[in-house]
């Protein structure tokens, strides 16, 4: 039995998705509680990693099974064996050429900015607190140049170890709801830090540092000097991986 | 000087609002923190107690201060004075009259259920969950009795210490996005437990354990016995205190 696992995990407490050793990581926590479902070492696909801090509504796993078992009780099972900062929301049984990894077609990620004066208790863990009211007119302005095919050379992070910089950015927004702006992108692939340094630059825009022609000029640059700085993990989530 | 603060809280780490010896609460950070600032012992007047766990999205205090400062510096440094999970969201010179318990006319709660089979990581701390489908329609068809003056004995937590059970309800509402459904109320003031103990009773109604015609009988009853039980701590909020 190939088993789909969506999971949401609030990532603070995580040295990001991926296995490494000595370090808690959402993939170990959940491959220990698979491997203690099915009763013997098993080894879990994600859709692909997040970083340190980084949390998800929507990461997507899968793995082999040769005990059969109901979704519905793989589920409750997962739950009652991971943290609660790590749940499995949906438990699907899918063909056995699924794969977590190589068969998602895009991404979607957002990031959260509180924008307001005052930090809120509420959003510590899960927005970048930006002081200055941002402009987020000029903010949008800037994000119309990356729908579509472009190397993101100027917005890669140091140690990425994508084989090449070409993505295609399938639809951009931003929206604000009272102090809560959320930039939303979704793309075939990110490379490392993509979206951090996106928002981070994009920051600039909104206090109105950089105009967003500039913006687009600097994704034409490949120049990863001069953009922003990176924003913070916290404020980035992986809602969803489409297949 | 008279000096009003509207305060954002966390509330899972304290013991309410109210000041009591050798426990964290509130109150006690809050006026520590102005001690600080204004040089001196200084006692601060909350709108009314929240419990333990109970968070704010606006609670409201005041403190005298014969020091005079600008409103924007009194934020700064209490927020800098003060731990994370509690904010300064507001700072006014109000007039010397002004008492943040006795001259509040209305009070605002929210509180939020977290509706879906699985937990979220996000909701932990902010939300009752409650596997079962509610049926919202019922339990906003129960709450129409609400609206009004009326004997809220039913509802009134045990060692209450209000001098009469008599409250007037302005307006409440149910609203349900996605998997989080949110009950509004605003009234005069709040007996103790009122807002937990109407929402346990109402969590039955949306479980068609009980019907809304028998939510109205139960208001009617004024019988603290015949309620259902009182819903955690963590999914309540005082939104707003008004003046």
């Amino acid at each position: 039995m190939n088993i789909k696992l969506t999971v949401e995990y609030d990532g603070t407490d995580y040295h990001g998705w991926q296995i490494q050793a000595n370090r808690k990581t959402v993939q170990a926590v959940l491959e220990k509680a698979v491997s203690t479902l099915v009763g013997r070492p098993t080894r879990i696909i994600g859709s692909g990693r997040t970083d340190a801090g980084v949390h998800a509504l929507g990461q997507v796993a899968n793995f082999i099974s040769d005990k059969g078992f109901e979704p519905h009780r793989i589920q409750r099972a997962l739950n009652a064996l991971t943290p609660d900062d790590v749940c499995v929301k949906v438990v699907e049984v899918v063909p056995d050429s699924f794969h977590a990894r190589r068969h998602g077609r895009s991404r979607v990620y957002e990031y959260r900015i509180w924008n307001r004066s005052s930090p809120s208790p509420f959003q510590l863990r899960y927005a970048w607190h930006v002081h200055d009211r941002l402009d987020i007119t000029a903010m949008r302005q800037a994000i119309t140049c990356l729908d579509g095919e472009h190397d993101f050379s100027s917005f890669r992070g140091a140690g990425c170890d994508a084989a090449h910089p070409i993505r295609t950015v399938y639809a951009s927004s931003i929206s604000r709801n009272d102090d809560l702006i959320v930039f939303t992108v979704e793309a075939t692939a990110f490379l490392r830090h993509m979206v951090r340094n996106l928002v981070g630059t994009l920051v600039e825009v909104g206090r109105q540092q950089r105009s967003p022609e500039s913006f687009a000029a600097l994704l034409d640059a490949r120049d990863r000097t001069r953009a922003g700085m990176k924003a913070p993990a916290r404020g980035l989530f992986l809602n969803e991986v489409k297949y």
